[in-house]
């Protein structure tokens, strides 16, 4: 029988799936006004991490509720512990597109991007955005080996963001200082967004096995 | 009677005060290393994540027992609980110290900071340190008004880091692209550093009050 209490446990981890889908669904749309120089999605961004914020908040109190009420242990526990700490990822990620919408109003109406590494930024945003759906259906089917498949979409975004700064660092770069800054921001902004996904995967990993996956090294940028 | 509960209560708080102090100890060294180009200094940041990675590995399973074995409720689980998410903060802290050595590393022998913004880092790292120490103290004596004072403190750094960004894209800057980028991502990683120790200072006043101080706004850079 299911019980009021599995509901509650139910619904959190939805709360958390729609979350990460919100952040993906942010960065998609922070990536298009990046792309067009379109200052008039970015309210839309804002407006998410908004709703992120609130709805973790939200979901926060019930796992404490939770956690006091029904005292959970061995993988009900991880389960609630783990849906904090991957909803704490989510609102970074869309915090970090915010960032990105934020350089666009910035830079308006000017682009804050120029021709030679669009191709890279829009790819980097695709990996973002694919990392984020990988992360919610890990997520709603509880599979580990697609939350380690997070890892091999991280390499990839690792490798545009090499791209992207072999274009910056060369002397061959024509736009001039504020806009290799933009773009050397933006670049990390991707790749930590990316960073998070890799973690909602590694937490995920933890809550089914009890055991957590190793970090990744620090890189250089 | 103090319990042996209790003292691994007070174990976990002393595990994520030592924790905060390695990660402000990282952050002199690698500002250090940064201001001085020099690169032998960078191991002992290096190796300092690695200890803040392992501490927080122990102390999150610590925290899990008592979770699952004492069934805390109220002050003392807000407690556990926080001091899982301020562990994630001083981990996090000791990564941005480690992208600062990398930098140095990378730049090596030549100076990452060019001579006009060196004053600037001296003083974000001071400040960086400052707020470590600060948030530690908080921590130690459960002191809600030294927690409220890091927001001032960052306040401080924000003001630092516009400081930066002035200098950054005045058109009188002569020191090239590559510096940019790196004086850019470095003001980031000691902006991003100071976040962390206001969020120490958030999750403080939540477990001492039950109630979780609004997060600053995302700012432009």
């Amino acid at each position: 029988m299911r019980t009021v209490y599995h509901e509650q446990l139910s619904e959190l981890d939805r709360e958390m799936g729609d979350m990460c889908a919100l952040a993906g669904s942010a960065m998609k749309i922070a990536t298009q006004a990046l792309l067009d120089a379109d200052v008039s999605l970015t309210d839309q961004v804002l407006g998410a991490h908004d709703q992120l914020i609130a709805k973790r908040a939200r979901a926060e109190q019930d796992a404490f509720a939770l956690l006091a009420l029904q005292q959970p242990v061995a993988g009900e526990l991880r389960e609630i512990v783990t849906s904090m700490q991957i909803m704490a990822d989510a609102e970074r990620m869309g915090a970090l597109a915010v960032h990105v919408a934020k350089i666009v109003r910035v830079r308006h109406p000017q682009h804050a991007v120029p021709e030679d590494v669009r191709e890279c930024f829009t790819e980097m945003g695709t990996v973002a955005v694919t990392m984020c759906d990988n992360a919610r259906q890990a997520l709603a089917a509880d599979d580990p080996r697609e939350a380690a498949r997070l890892r091999v979409e991280d390499d990839a975004m690792d490798n545009l963001h090499r791209q992207l700064f072999t274009v910056l660092l060369d002397r061959a770069w024509t736009h001039g200082v504020p806009a290799a800054v933009d773009v050397a921001l933006l670049g990390r902004f991707y790749e930590r967004f990316a960073d998070h996904a890799v973690e909602v995967g590694r937490r995920l990993a933890f809550k089914l096995t009890g055991t957590l996956p190793p970090e990744e090294e620090v890189s250089t940028y």
